[in-house]
Formats: structure tokens, C-alpha cells, sequence
């Protein structure tokens, strides 16, 4: 029985809820496939809404499908916000989103059990696909929320079969009619999907922001040719200047500050036959950091390098930028309130970066919002294996718990 | 009007030839698509078969369905050979392979024109399947002449769709029963399929032998990851590694001499998805010199490369050899001969090594052999842009017949 003053996350209950909704959709191999507005998402958003409801909740939805549960406060002001999704990449895991959503559930009932009212309604936010497998963009329901995208643009998106979002949207009944919610504040838990906390040994992270990232396409133009008759300087190989471009931009991330991340995770190579030399090799890039002049630079660097690689390979080479996010910035305050927290409830505890992009980081642009890493086995996500520890989950919702508490303020009426 | 004395190419007749021969199978592009056993290459055979019986030649097919065009000679002795192949690539030219038979059809119609007789017969060789696009392995009609492959294995190769050699050459009327002839010598003039000629601006090439090749297949298994969250220290990044064995292959073929070539001709990357590191690469290195001892130095540098880029990057290697080609030899007195032939007729010569593989390669296993090469448009071959020069294949054709007639001796019965 927690202290009256002290409400305490149930750590069998969260878990619990995780293996429930996990159940939906399960995968032979113990992961999850739940695309975005399939008839899957729809059990699971209608299970979690039950949820909620029956911890004393109010359900809204907006236009692009989010969906927002109000526990209300003494005041009627802006909520303090909770929030992730629970969609799933085609061969996903049972923990990604998932534990942000029910996190936020478990800090409802949590509150319930200590008869704990808060000043502010408090509420938990589960946002329209963000993983982007069925439809792109990625992250489409909090960015429309925060306006990075326009409502009609995300609606007409259409999947491989040329279903559109607002269809898909109607046909699960989640196109919703409602306001969505101005928030206070924001927290979202995850997973950390990395390998840093587990390798340290920690359990609690407080992210201070996500990694900007820029991503290019870039295609090398030389000449096939026979393996055989043609002598080296006769080549004009555009796999070996692939291969200089690669080791460049492992270079630039191990040289350059702020948590630089860079990676080369697809090639395509033509004609790909053994005994041809390639005339062309398509790859991508992708730059990370946590600064945006940071990153500037790396950028610069690498587009120096190409065009030294293609001049000495005799290649052409053609540099598209594909997608550029900019720097987020979590709120320093909450930041700090969340090692703080992490610290009083005897956690270990650091400070990082996020290296990928989150629900939280659209909302950032309309509150001040934080998040809160919690390690993952291996630091392996996107995957059926993906998994993490009951105690480690909990330990984060704890720290949101202690969080979102103060942030809404407890109300006089409190047990 | 050819003086008796010294008998002549004719420029225009052989050039002809090449074009009717690559109507049968042409392809938009100015291409040939006529794979080995088809209907098309039979009737390439009959085509080249009735020329040939014309100039007075008998046809002998033997199991395989090699062809061999006799030309008697004064004496019934082991004839001197020329020969190439007729089947074509996917996406082939009108030169590769076609260029050898038919300037051995060139060279009876000229001693016929000149009124020339011969000591030892004549005999023109049409080698099945040596492309090894539809059956392998290649070179497979040279190859059963030469006792590397065993006639009943290549019977019973077959195609994509379970067709047989046997059932082919059945099907196509060249299950052949005659004996093969032994060559007293045997010559295979060829396009280069290289850039070395024209770029030196020489017209013909002394070849002196063909280039040892050794095939790897290599294997890299790291760890799949997120290209976000995972710091470099963390990373078991394959394609990292395999961008530094193809560097290494680079090097290689750049420091070795004797001819080293070195080649990175085909490449898998698994998962292949931009945001996430790759966990496994797959790649072909392909390893040729001119001398087996140098080709065996270049394959233990890259053994050794491979297992300190394997530590480095902590990843696991499997190497595995899939050919393996000794270097070959061709006769130095002809090749020499032929240096001398095409000096004598006035053209540039330069002696050269074949980076691929011909017949032969294989034929020179059973008597002296050499090959005769001719350059072709930017090195280009197995390609529908394919070219050469008429007087360019003339004059390889005219150093062709000059060693011919000095290889099988003049008979007195000559005009």
C-alpha cells in the first residue's frame, strides 16, 4: 500500500499492460506488427481507450486520429501531457511507443490509487503513425499537431495500395472531430533504441534534446567495364569511390563534437555482376548532431570529400538532400527536474542526446516538453527481439509520475 | 587483284560477314541476343556452316557440339586451327567471339582466292557455349576439347528452365558424333574487350598469355543497428568494413606487378534501409595476374587485410574461394611470330596479356597456341554498343593468315 504521499508506479501492472497490448498483433518470433490505422491499431487504440476510460478518463480525437485522455484537474487549464504511439514498424517490437503511451496509463491509475487530484487535468497522448511504414511522413500525427505539416497534405497520403489516410482513418473509426489540447508541459518515455545506457550501466536518461539530422541521396557515375582487360588507370570504378566516401563519413563522425553520428546504410551497386567493374553505385547518407552549426559543417566536409573522391576517381557525382531536421532542444529546466527525480528515487542517471527523431520533438515547438530514456536489451529496437527489463520501466515511469505531479501541481482535494 | 605470292584480307567480305552473322539475333540497340544452343544459335551455325562448306571446307561435329571446318591440306596431317565462339551475352555486341570464327572464314576464302594449298589442313573451330550465360560454366565446348570439364557433367548441365545440354544440342541438330581434331596449332584472333589498344593507339596485340584469376566470395556479419542512437564505439558497422577491403583490393591491384588487377565487381548490403547500420555485407573480389606466384602473394595481402579489418571492426569474415584459374601461357615462338607478321604488314603491335578468358586458354592446353587481338571502341564489350574498326579486324585477319600459311606450310601444288 504506497504512502498517501508517495504514489508509486505499480511495476507488474505497467508491465502487464505492455504484454496485453503487445498481444495484439504478436509475431511468432515475440514482437509486434501493428501497422498505423490497420484494423490492428484499431484494437489497440480501442483497448487502451478502454484503459483510460476506466482510470477516469475522457477520450478526444482530432482530425489526423490522435487521440487525447483527460484525467481532469482541479483547474480547467491546459493539461500536462503524457504521450507516444502505438503503431509498430512491420517487424517491431512490443516496447517502442508502447511504453509511452501505457507509461502514461500506469501514471493515471497511479494517481487514482493515491487519491491524488492535480491542479491541471493531466493527459496521455497517443499519436497518429509515427513510425511512417504504412504512410509517410514519419511522425505524421504529432507533427500535424504542431504544425509541421498541414492537416489536408497528411489526409490525402495514400499507402502502397493507394489507400489514403483519411480513408484508413474513417474506416477504423478514429477520424476524429475533436480540438486536440493545448499542453502545459510535455513528457515522453521510451526506450532508449541504443546501446548507452545498458552499456553504462544506467537506468535512467535525461534527454536533452534530439540529434538534427540530414540525410542525402548520392549517386557516383563512372564506366562499367570487364574486371579482366582493364588496368587500373583505365578504371573509372564507382564502387571504389563509394567505398572512400563510406570511410569519409566514419571519419567525420568520429571527428567532429556534440554527439556527431554518421552512416552509409544503403548501396545499391550496377550492375552488380562480379566480374564487371561498377559504372554506378547509389548510397545513402546520414548525418546526426546535436548542433545545427556542428552539423553544417560536417555537411560541408562531406560535400568536399565527394567532390575530391569523384575528381581523382574520374566519377560524376550527384548530391540530393532528402530530408533535414534541425536540432531539438528539450527543456533545460525539466531536464534537470528529471535527473533530479531520477536521483531522489536512488536511479542512476545521465544526461543524452537522441539520435532519433520523436513524438516529443514536434510537440517541443509548442510547449516545453523533455524526455525520459529507460535502457533496451542490446539497445536493439525496430526488431521482434526488441526488449527491455519490468524494473527499468518502471523506474522511468516513476521518474514521469514524479514529474508530471509536479508539473500539474496537487490540488488541495488530494487524499 | 591479290599478287599469288601474298595472299590478302579482304576488308569488305569479312566485314560483311560480321554484319550477316549479326542479323540472326539482333537486338535494337545494334546488339546480338543469340545465347548458346538456342534457336538462333543454330541458326548461326547453319549460317557460318554453309559459308564455310561453300569455301570448301567439311564439317565435323563432335558430342559437345564443337564445330570444325576442315580445309585439306596436301598432307593428312593434324590441322592448324582457328577458332572463337558464336554465341553471344544477353546483351551482346557483334564482335565478341564472332570476330574469331569468321576471320577464320576470311582466311579459306582467301587461300581459296589466292589458289593457295597447304601442307597441313586448315580448320576453322566453333566452340559451344562459351559465355556461360545460359549453362556453365563457360568455355564449356573448349573446355570438354581440353579435358577440364568431362563431357558427361556438361551434358547434363542445364538452363534456368531444367533444359539439358544434351536435350539442347539435340533440339538444335548439333548432338554431333565426329571425332575432334588434334591441332599441330591453333590461333584465336579477338577484340580486347580492353581499353589498352586504343588508348596507345596500336592495332594489333601479341597476346601473350591470359591472366591467373582467383574468385572470393566474402561474407561480413556485424550487428544491425539504429544509425541514430548507436555511437561509433559502439558500431559493428560490415559495410565500414567492406568500404576498407575495397580499398584494400584497389591497393593491391595498384602495388603488384605482372599484370595485377583487382576487382570489387558485386555487392549485397543487408538490411539495406538508410536509417540503420549494416549488419551484414556480402561482396565478390576478383584477383588476376599475369603469374601465379603474384597472384598468390595478392590473394594472402588480402587475407591478411580482411582479418585485421575484421578485428578492427568487429566483425566476422567468411572468405571463400569459388575460382580458380592458373595463369596461361601462350606459345612464345608465335607469339613472337605474330609480332613479326604484324610488323612486316606495317601495323603498330604491342604484346599484351588477356584479362579474361577465351578458348584458348583451354586449346592451349593441347598445342601451341597464341592470340591475335584487335581494339575495340573504349575497351567496351558484352554490350550492345559494342564496336571495332573494319580495318582494324582486317588487319588482325591478315596477321591471322600470314601465321597460318607459315604454320601449315605452303604445298607445292600453290599457284
Amino acid at each position: 500500500m504506497p504512502a498517501p504521499h508517495s504514489p508509486q508506479i505499480d511495476t507488474h501492472r505497467l508491465w502487464q499492460s505492455l504484454m496485453d497490448l503487445a498481444a495484439i498483433g504478436a509475431t511468432e518470433l515475440g514482437g509486434v506488427r501493428r501497422l498505423a490505422l490497420t484494423d490492428l491499431d484499431r484494437q489497440g487504440r480501442d483497448r487502451v481507450c478502454d484503459w483510460l476510460r476506466e482510470a477516469g478518463c475522457s477520450i478526444r480525437v482530432d482530425a489526423i486520429g490522435n487521440i487525447f485522455a483527460i484525467r481532469p484537474g482541479a483547474r480547467d487549464t491546459d493539461p500536462v501531457g503524457v504521450g507516444s504511439h502505438i503503431d509498430t514498424q512491420p517487424s517491431g517490437g512490443k516496447f517502442d511507443g508502447n511504453y509511452g503511451v501505457l507509461a502514461g496509463l500506469e501514471v493515471i491509475r497511479a494517481l487514482n490509487d493515491a487519491r491524488i487530484a492535480t491542479e491541471r487535468p493531466v493527459a496521455v497522448a497517443i499519436w497518429t503513425n509515427e513510425e511512417g511504414s504504412r504512410f509517410t511522413p514519419v511522425m505524421m500525427g504529432s507533427g500535424v499537431y504542431a504544425g509541421a505539416f498541414s492537416l489536408e497534405h497528411c489526409l490525402a497520403r495514400t499507402d502502397l495500395e493507394g489507400i489514403t489516410v483519411a480513408d484508413a482513418l474513417s474506416r477504423i473509426g478514429y477520424a476524429g472531430t475533436d480540438q486536440a489540447p493545448r499542453f502545459a508541459t510535455y513528457f515522453e518515455p521510451h526506450i532508449e533504441q541504443g546501446p548507452i545506457l545498458e552499456a553504462e550501466g544506467m537506468t535512467i536518461g535525461a534527454v536533452e534534446g534530439a540529434l538534427g539530422q540530414r540525410w542525402f541521396d548520392l549517386e557516383l557515375t563512372g564506366q562499367d567495364a570487364h574486371a579482366g582487360p582493364t588496368p587500373l588507370a583505365m578504371r573509372r570504378d564507382a564502387l571504389v569511390g563509394a567505398a572512400r566516401v563510406i570511410t569519409e563519413v566514419r571519419r567525420i563522425a568520429a571527428d567532429y563534437p556534440n554527439n556527431a553520428r554518421g552512416t552509409v546504410g544503403q548501396l545499391l551497386v550496377s550492375p552488380n555482376s562480379r566480374n564487371v567493374i561498377p559504372g554506378r553505385v547509389r548510397l545513402t547518407i546520414d548525418l546526426r548532431n546535436a548542433r545545427a552549426e556542428t552539423l553544417a559543417a560536417m555537411v560541408a566536409d562531406i560535400e568536399t570529400c565527394i567532390t575530391r573522391i569523384a575528381a581523382d576517381e574520374r566519377l560524376s557525382a550527384q548530391l540530393t538532400e532528402v530530408v533535414h531536421f534541425e536540432p531539438c532542444h528539450f527543456d533545460p529546466h525539466w531536464v534537470s527536474r528529471i535527473e533530479g527525480f531520477a536521483r531522489a528515487r536512488g536511479h542512476t542517471v545521465r544526461r543524452l542526446a537522441s539520435g532519433a527523431g520523436h513524438d516529443a520533438v514536434y510537440v517541443a515547438k509548442t510547449c516545453p516538453a523533455a524526455m525520459i530514456f529507460v535502457p533496451c536489451e542490446g539497445g536493439i529496437s525496430h526488431n521482434e527481439i526488441e526488449n527491455a527489463q519490468p524494473q527499468h520501466l518502471a523506474a522511468g515511469a516513476q521518474v514521469l509520475l514524479d514529474a508530471m505531479i509536479e508539473a500539474a501541481g496537487r490540488a488541495p482535494a488530494s487524499n
